[in-house]
């Protein structure tokens, strides 16, 4: 094989390395591995009331309208915390800063949910929903309509409170990693 | 003003400016400060067809379903390019890397529709929406369901095909600022 060939060959396998693409079916498997590039910011989303109280992590949420304040929430309808989610129809999202990674985890996984509160401090403002102290914003917002898609439900909010903080760093997940924000 | 009690209106005035709360009413300015502090990827939403082509920068956008393969992205309904995304039906999400920053203020600012395609290199997948060829991942759909919502049209969206590279940074939008992500 002379070095031109070689050089052509390598040059295609670095290619194949690089960039890859699907075309026409599109399964879950590599639904989810374009997905992992989709960086995102990561909450705990949580809510109490008739049903009881519950939590977990999301990074499926996004703004939709500043009139009225309106975000939604995707939540998956085989979740076990879904019934209590659309029974309450209160919850809130309260976005991790980067030393929250652990709180990630713990929303994130089998922990049960009492051992899940016993995590971080919890206060409330207009709804019920537990509002994280020291999360990075949290919004407490009332769910005002539902679309079911696929296997999830698409839970539209709107915002009634609001709790910030300034100067702090941002937890996102990329890449099937936690990462932080870091100024350009 | 004794020491005491100067040290604790310090401290207060320090707490003021560190934790903001809006309960009750949030306006659109409140609203718009809260979700600065959601980070989120940064994304150029191209279309073409019938209507012709366009594209606009969106970070509104996030995953829905991985049965059928669902994503969803917000659109303003008072945007400019609404009806060229409502009559053509398909779009692409191209994530960005975090050198492409200058695509998103093309694509984000008030530059003529062919200029900002004249930036990025450009092809199709499945859909005739334009494919930027070294975007972090590229998302190519069929818009199958909208809900208005407020101000704006969720766009729900089958995943057609997928294209993307690997070893590549994310552009993440997050206080404001443009940042990139950096591993823990």
């Amino acid at each position: 094989m002379n070095a031109k060939i070689s050089q052509q060959l390598a040059q295609q396998l670095e290619r194949c390395s690089t960039i890859n693409e699907d075309v026409g079916h599109v399964d879950q498997q590599m639904f989810r591995q374009g997905m992992s590039k989709l960086a995102a910011a990561v909450n705990v989303i949580t809510t109490d009331g008739h049903a009881g109280k519950a939590g977990f992590t999301a990074s499926a949420v996004c703004s939709v309208s500043d009139s009225p304040p309106t975000l939604l929430v995707c939540l998956n309808r085989s979740a076990s915390v879904y019934e209590t989610f659309k029974t309450n129809q209160v919850l809130c999202v309260n976005t991790l800063n980067a030393q929250q990674q652990h709180l990630s985890n713990v929303f994130g996984g089998k922990t049960p949910m009492s051992a899940r509160f016993a995590e971080g401090k919890w206060r409330t403002l207009l709804t019920q929903a537990p509002v994280l102290e020291d999360a990075l914003v949290s919004f407490d917002c009332r769910v005002v309509q539902s679309v079911s898609i696929g296997s999830h439900d698409v839970l539209f909010c709107q915002v009634k409170a609001i709790r910030q903080q300034s100067e702090e760093n941002a937890l996102v997940y990329f890449n099937r990693s936690y990462c932080e924000t870091q100024s350009m």
